[in-house]
């Protein structure tokens, strides 16, 4: 009844870790196999077909590492390429969209959500469709933050640059009268504190990353594969298809993983 | 890509009310079947043989009326029966032991959790496993409350007599220093002042039912089987097998329910 295969993350770079952190937290008993498109990064501002193409090369890598779920820990990749993985492959396969949307709807109280994205998220609308499958009066407000990703990706996420960027992005937002933020990209919680205090104190911010771990562990009882309880240090592994230097940087910013492996690796067929 | 279908909920009486309750707010789009098996509640103190036997019965007459998803929002049945109906059936089939399970591991901080719930639950032991798989080093303290099914479905969950009964009842619970209590029935959660105030305003109460349709959104959505949005008030069923009067009254007295039919039918084969 216990399944002590790894669970696949993957997103275009360093965001799913955000997702990640939450995982550890909650799923201690777990091993993850986390890979990052780093090289190819960001996702964000490419046409669909590349969007998919892309994300079909980081799933199929994993499924090759005999992962048991795939966790698209990328709201673009999700966007563009969710339906179509999910209808393909037998282990469950969990998107960040669906979650940040559930959560959205539970913390509105003005009906009035906002949701700050990549444009590929955001020309794809999947939030608005989430949250109106489950809810026609809530008026949902997106916008596209570009700048975000090369930000975070750059370790800039600290710096006053990453302050101005917020602050200049986020102005036509302000004046929805949103009482909820949907930070619809795993990148973005990296920027949160800039986010909040650019859209004050009083809205809510979704974090869609740490909503989806809700699912991860729902799913993990629903299909009966948890891994064995264990009192000992899981090991877990990164790939990532640019630097190792500064993935494990940010890495190391981030989040604690006591024990773990790094690697770097070209995902693409025939290319390892 | 939507199914308007009911969703059937299902309980050995009046206890699913509370899961209802929370479910009419998170999903409005929804229509629900509701079904008590009020004629033969109490199941807690029943052989197991029995209670699968009679949760079956309650299962197939809802799958007669063509439900997309089967909501067993009873914990002794979830205990006893979850697995067998998840394997036999198509459709997804939901539980109320594991959202419950997982809410006591994100909320405890002292890892000493104490769950309440009938004979059977207690005795199957659900609780401990499904909270032991995701966390090892969280110590779970069971106690069986087998007079507060009758003090609810008896309409007394107001009356002093309901406030003594707790009081008996929680007394060897407390002294075990946990931090989290799970209420592990359906219909605990309309004894909850009482239960707050024995065990103290620090404890956090856990509503397993109002858990578990986090549950059912997300595999509303995991499933795409949600239903259209409307700006329409839905028309709910309530099925019984006992008196329709007492149940009107208990339903009345927890929830508002704009628009539904009430009918008292029998279950058992051949007998409709």
């Amino acid at each position: 009844m216990f399944n002590n295969n790894p669970i696949g993350m993957l997103d275009t770079g360093v965001g799913g870790l955000t997702v990640l952190k939450e995982a550890l937290k909650q799923l201690p008993n777990e091993t993850f196999y986390y890979l990052g498109d780093t090289e190819r990064c960001p996702y964000g501002p490419r046409p669909v077909k590349q969007i998919k193409e892309f994300t079909w090369d980081m799933v199929n890598y994993l499924v090759d590492k005999g992962v048991k779920m795939i966790v698209i820990a990328c709201n673009t990749a999700t966007a563009v390429a969710l339906e179509d993985i999910r209808k393909e492959l037998t282990i469950p396969v969990v998107g960040v969209i669906y979650p940040g949307a559930r959560a959205a709807i539970k913390s509105t109280k003005n009906n009035r959500v906002g949701v700050i994205g990549t444009i590929g998220t955001i020309n794809s609308e999947q939030y608005e469709l989430a949250i109106n499958t489950k809810s026609l009066k809530t008026d949902v407000f997106g916008l596209a933050c570009p700048k975000f990703v090369p930000v975070v990706e750059s370790m800039e996420y600290h710096s006053p640059i990453a302050k101005k960027v917020v602050h200049n992005t986020l102005k036509p937002l302000k004046e929805k009268n949103v009482d909820t933020l949907v930070l619809g990209c795993t990148h973005y919680p990296l920027l949160r504190e800039f986010i909040q205090s650019e859209m004050g104190e009083d809205v809510i911010l979704i974090d869609s990353g740490a909503e989806t771990v809700s699912d991860v562990s729902m799913l993990l009882d629903y299909y009966n594969i948890s891994a064995e309880p264990t009192n000992e240090t899981r090991t877990h592994q990164f790939y990532m298809t640019g630097s190792k230097r500064m993935f494990e940087e940010i890495l190391n910013d981030w989040l604690t993983v006591e024990k773990y492996g790094i690697h770097r690796v070209s995902i693409t067929k025939g290319n390892e």
